[in-house]
C-alpha cells in the first residue's frame, strides 16, 4: 500500500547516516508507547464509544489546526469551534473538512502536516494527499472506519501498543472515569496526574470557590494554611490511588519561593481572602511549587513544571471562544533565579524528581542543561508544545546533550489531546532521536553499540524511569 | 566565462539534496525581482545619470563594508566617509579601492563577500578574486563599465529584471523624484513607502520643527491631536498616489499602546510641547503604531515594524560622521507584551497586514512565529539586516516554519541602498530557500511538487501578495 | 594501535566535505599549541614532580566530571572531593576510578566523553572503552605511565608541543612558581595573566583584607583611590615581568561604568569602607573594567571579560565543598547597554584589545558579533565553558562569522586546569573549525586556498596575534 509517510521520513539525507538512522530506528519502532504526560480524555477509555465524525475528532479540538487557519483569515465559527455565547457555528462536518482540505497546503513544513499524514495514511488508510480534490473521499474513508468496532478507543489503545498513558486531571476531579475504567475490567493502563492549578493559582477563575470545594471534598479546613496543605496531601493520595505518579503545574513563570512556615501562612491568608496583590499572588504560586516538591519527597510523585505561556493573549478571543484556542503565546522565561528558592530547599535531594519544560529555547543551553547537569532533583522534559516538531526536537538534543547528557532527560511526552496522533508523535520523536544518534556515530562521537542502547533509552526506558511507571 | 560565483553556491553539499535544490532554483532563478522594501534613491531612476566611480558606488555608502574595516583599525576617513565638520577625507577612489582590496580577506564568511563577488563577477565581468594584486585591474574594469550607457540606473533596473521596487521616503518628502520618474515616461515601476519616524518619534532630531513643517505641507493644525492625525492621513494618501502600498516604522522597541482618544490627545499635547519624559515619549511612539494600524485599515497600506536597533551606539562616531555609520547595534526585543495593546485593538482584523521584523533571533520561535501563527493581521518579515545572510536566512526558516508555516511569511526584502547588489541579494535568498526546501523533501517532510510550488511563492508570489503589489 | 578516537572524529559525514575537512585538518594538526588563557598550575612546571594517581589527576579536580555524576545521585564524598569541614571522603583512587568507569556512559554525547577518550587513548595508550569491566586495567595502565619520567609535567608540555601557555594568577600572588620556572633554566614558555577579582570585586571573600595586602605588597596607599590605582599599575607591571600579556575579569555581569575621577574616588571610599550597597558594588566593578582598559592602553595588556556566571548557585554545596564545584550557572547577559560606558571611553582605540566571552549564546548574533564587527577595541573570545564542545563551537562560528568575520575572533582558549586534556581540547577545536570551513567551501562561500589559510589562522595565528604572544 502506498503511504503518505515515507519509510525514511525524517532521517538525514546523507546515505551512510540515513542507513544507520534507519537501523537504529528499526530496533525501537515497535517498542510500546509510554505516554507519561498528556491530555487525552479518560472518558474515552471508560465508555469505549465510537469517536464522532472526522471533523469532530480531528479538527475542532485541535488548536494547532485552527490557529493556523485563523491566522490566514478563516473564522473559527466556520471551523465549528463553539462560541461561548451560543451563537451558532458551522455544524456540517463535511463542509468543515472540505475547508480544512482546501487549506491543508498552509501546513507545509509544520508538524501538523506530518501528524495528519500519519493519521490519514497509517490509521485510516487514506492514500491520496489531502486537498480540495480529495476531501470528500478521505472524509468518507475516515467516517467508514470510525464506525467500525476496531476504531473504538480501547481497540485503538491496543493497536497503538500503548503500555501506559497518563491523563491530566484537575485537583477537584472525582476521577469517576478512571474509576469506571478500573471497574470495567479492561486491562489498558490509564493513569491520572495531579494538576492543581485551579486551587493553587489565585488568578485562576473561581479560585476562592475552588478552595471551598477542595475543603468539602477532603474534609479539611481550606481556610487555614495547614488545612489547605493537608487537603493537597489527601488529593495527591487519592490521585495516587488511581495510578498517578506525577503532578503537573502550568505557571506563567518558573518563579519559586522558600518562605518560612509563618510567612507562608500569612501569605495564604492574604491570597485566600482575596487581598493579595499581583506580586503576592505570584509569590504564592511560587511557594506552592516548593510545597509540592516537599510533598513529592513524601509521596514520591514526580513534579512537572510547564512555565512561560501567556495564556489567552487575546481578550476578545477569550471572551468569544474561551480558553485553549491557540492564543497561548510563549514568553521569555528565567530559571536560574526563579528556581533558586526551591532548589535551595530541595534541589539536592536524590529521591525527588522535578521535570522542567520550556517555551523559551534560549534557556536550553544557557540555563536548563547547566541546572539539570548538576542538581540531582532536576530532569529536562522533552521539547514542548511549539517545539514538539522535528526541528524543535533536533535543537533540543543539540542544545542540551553536551551539558546535561542524555540521562538527565526523560524521553518523550506527547502532551496531546489528539488521541489518533499519538503513534505519529512518538514515531517522529524516535526518528529524530535516531537521526541525531546516527549523526553522532557518523562523526565518531559515539560508538554504534552505544547508539543502539541510547535509542531504546530515549524511546522507552527513560520515560518509565523518570516517571516511575 | 569563469565566475567568482559558482553555479552551485549555497546549495547543501549532499549530492541528492544539492541536485534537488538546483532543480528548484532553476525554476525561480529567472523570476522578476519584487523588492517591496528598500532604500535605493529615487533620484537615480529619475535622472538616470551614470553612477560615479567604483568607490563612491560600492564602498563609501556601504556600512557593512566600512564597519568591518573600521573594526580592524582602518579609519573611516581613509575610506572616504565624509566628516560632519568638513575635515578632509580621502577622495582618491582608486586609493580607497586598493585599501579595500587589500583587506577584502576580512570579509571571508560574511555576506558582504558574497554580494561583492556577485557584483564584481556578474555585473562587471571581473574574473579574478579581489586582492591587493588585482585591485587596479578591477577598478579599471568597473570604471569602464560605469561609463557605458547600459550601466545607467534604468538600464540596470531593466537588466536586473526588477518588476517593482519600493523606495523609503520620509513623511515630509515632496516625492519630487518620484514625480519626475512618472513624467519621464519610463516604464520602470518605482513606488514609495511612508516612513514617518521624523514626525512620530519625539526623540528624532528636529521633531517639533518637523511637525510644523508637516502642518504647512498638509494645511492641517499639527498643534492638535486631531489635526496631527489628519495630516498623517493626507500624507499617506499622497504617498499612495505615488504607488506606496506600505508604511515603515523604525522604533527602538516594539512597544505599542492602545490609549483612549482623550488620553492620546493629552499625551500628544505633552509631546508636542516638549514636556514629555522618556516614558511618555516611548508611549507616544507606541500609540502611533496603533494609530497607523488603524489608518491602514482605512487606506490599505501595509504596516512594517522594524524595531530593536540601538541607533548610533557610539556618540563620538555620531558626532564625527553622523547617522548610519555601522554603529546601530541590535538589542533584546520583546514582542508578546509589547504588541499586545495594538493586537487587542486591531490584531484580529483580516484586512490588515502588519509585518514584523526582528534583530533578536531568540524571538523567532519563542514569540514571532507563535504570534504570526494565530493573529490574522500579523506576518513575519524575512531575516533582516545582520541576518540577511545565508546562515541567517536558514535559521529564519528553521525557527519559524514549524509554527508559522511558510504562508505567514512575506518573501524576501533586500532592504538595501546598494543598488548593484540587489540581484545578488535576491539570488542568495532564492538559493537558501531552495536548499531548505530540498532538505525538507529529502527528509520526506514535503513532496517535490509542493517544493516547486513553494519555491515560487517564496521567491516571488508571497512578496507581491503581502505587500499588495 | 587501535584508538578510542577515530581519525575522522568530528568531521561532517558527507564524503566530499569530510575529505576536505580532513585535508584542512592535516595542515594544522601538527601546529604548536598556543594556550593564551587557562588555569593550569605553575607549580607543576616549577617542580616537575610526577602527577599523583589517575583519580587525583583526572577526576577529583574536574568539575565537568563530578557535576554530571552528582546530578545522577552520586555523592561528591564518594568521588573524593574534599569537604571544607574535614569530614573524611573516599581516598581510595581505584575505588573512585571504578565508580567513574561504571558511570562513564552518563557522559555519552558530552565533550567530557571525548576529552577522556583522547586522554585514555592518545596519552595513556588505553585501547578499551572505559567501563566497569575495564576500570582496573585502565587504572593500572595510567598509574604505570604516570610513574614514568616522560609523564612528568615538563615532558608532557614538550610532548604536547605547547609553544606557550598562560596561567591565571590572583593579583596578590607572588608568582614564586613562575620565578622558580625561570630560575630552573627550563625553556618551556609559561606566562602568567593578571586576575584581580579578589581586589576588584567588593563581594569577594576578604575584599578589605585583600586591599590591605595589596597595599603592603606594592607600598601604595590602597586606602585612597589614586593609591589603589597605582597599586594595580605596579602589580600589572610585575605580572608583565613574568610574561603576562593579558588581564582577566570574571564578573557577574558585563556592566561597565565611565565615572568622572571624583565620582570614582567617592565610590571607592564607600566600597573601601564597606558602606557600599549592592548597586554601588556593581558600579564599582563596572568602573574597574574601564580603569583596567585604560591601564591596558598604557601597558598593552589585553583585557578579557568573562561575565555572566552565577557562582556557587547552591549555598549548601558552597558551605560543604567550597567554590568551583560545578554549581556555577550561566545567566542571561546583556552587552549592548552594559559595555557602552567602557566603549564610550575607549572602544574606538585601535591599540586596545578587549576580548569578550559569553555564557549566553543568544548574544552571539544579536550583540557580540555586531559589537565586535565595528568597535576596533573589541574581539570575540571563543565558545566558552559549557560551549567548549563540538556543537557549541559550531554554533559559535555559525552565529558570529557572518557579522564579525573570522578576524575579529581570537582562536581557541582551552581555559582548563585539566592539563592532560589540553591536546584533546585544541584538537577538537581545530577539527570543528576545519569542518566548518569545509562546509563553507563545499557551498562555494569560500575558496579552498582561503580555507587553508583560515585553518591556520584559527588554529594558531589569531591567538598569538590577539594575545600579543
Amino acid at each position: 500500500m502506498p503511504s503518505l509517510v515515507d519509510r525514511d521520513v525524517l532521517f538525514p539525507a546523507e546515505p551512510s547516516v540515513r542507513s544507520l538512522a534507519r537501523a537504529l530506528y528499526e530496533t525501537v519502532a515497535g517498542l510500546p508507547i509510554v505516554s507519561p504526560h498528556g491530555h487525552t480524555d479518560p472518558r474515552w477509555y471508560a465508555l469505549d464509544e465510537p469517536f464522532p465524525d472526522p471533523t469532530q475528532l480531528l479538527i475542532v479540538p485541535d488548536h494547532y489546526i485552527f490557529r493556523m487557519l485563523f491566522s490566514q483569515g478563516i473564522a473559527l465559527e466556520d471551523l465549528g469551534v463553539p462560541r461561548l455565547d451560543g451563537t451558532p457555528v458551522e455544524k456540517d462536518g463535511r463542509r468543515i473538512w472540505r475547508l480544512f482540505a482546501e487549506n491543508f497546503y498552509l501546513f507545509r513544513g509544520t508538524p501538523t502536516r506530518l501528524w495528519m499524514d500519519y493519521v490519514l495514511s497509517e490509521l485510516f488508510g487514506v492514500e491520496e494527499p489531502l486537498s480540495a480534490a480529495t476531501a470528500d473521499r478521505s472524509y468518507d474513508e475516515i467516517s467508514e472506519r470510525l464506525a467500525r468496532p476496531d476504531y473504538r478507543p480501547r481497540a485503538l489503545f491496543e493497536r497503538f501498543n500503548i503500555e501506559v498513558i497518563a491523563t491530566t486531571d484537575g485537583a477537584l476531579d472525582d476521577l469517576a472515569w478512571h474509576q469506571k475504567i478500573r471497574e470495567s475490567g479492561w486491562k489498558g493502563q490509564v493513569v491520572t496526574a495531579y494538576r492543581p492549578d485551579a486551587v493553587v493559582d489565585p488568578d485562576f477563575e473561581g479560585f476562592s470557590k475552588n478552595l471551598d470545594r477542595l475543603g468539602e471534598i477532603t474534609g479539611e479546613d481550606t481556610g487555614s494554611w495547614q488545612g489547605y496543605l493537608a487537603a493537597h496531601r489527601k488529593r495527591r493520595a487519592f490521585f495516587k490511588s488511581f495510578g498517578a505518579t506525577s503532578s503537573d503545574h502550568g505557571h506563567p513563570s518558573a518563579a519559586t519561593e522558600n518562605l518560612s512556615a509563618s510567612e507562608a501562612a500569612a501569605l495564604f491568608d492574604r491570597v485566600r481572602t482575596g487581598r493579595a496583590d499581583a506580586a503576592e499572588r505570584s509569590r504564592f504560586r511560587g511557594q506552592m511549587l516548593t510545597e509540592m516538591a516537599k510533598m513529592s519527597l513524601d509521596d514520591g510523585l514526580v513534579l512537572q513544571i510547564h512555565p512561560g505561556s501567556w495564556r489567552n493573549h487575546s481578550p476578545e478571543m477569550m471572551a468569544r471562544f474561551g480558553r485553549d484556542k491557540g492564543f497561548d503565546i510563549p514568553t521569555r522565561t528565567d530559571y536560574v533565579a526563579a528556581l533558586k528558592p526551591m532548589l535551595d530547599a530541595v534541589g539536592l535531594e536524590r529521591d525527588l524528581t522535578v521535570i522542567l519544560f520550556t517555551l523559551d529555547e534560549s534557556t536550553y543551553s544557557r540555563e536548563l542543561a547547566p541546572l539539570a547537569g548538576v542538581y540531582p532533583a532536576l530532569r529536562l522534559g522533552p521539547a514542548w508544545w511549539f517545539y514538539d516538531s522535528p526541528e524543535g526536537m533536533r535543537r533540543f538534543r543539540e542544545l542540551t546533550t553536551e551539558t546535561a547528557g542524555f540521562y538527565n532527560t526523560v524521553g518523550f511526552n506527547d502532551d496531546t489531546r489528539a488521541f489518533p496522533s499519538i503513534p505519529a508523535r512518538h514515531d517522529i520523536a524516535r526518528r529524530v532521536d535516531c537521526g541525531f544518534l546516527a549523526r553522532l556515530v557518523s562523526e565518531h562521537q559515539l560508538r554504534e553499540d552505544e547508539a543502539f542502547e541510547l535509542a531504546k533509552e530515549l524511546a522507552y526506558t527513560l520515560a518509565k524511569k523518570a516517571y516511575r511507571l
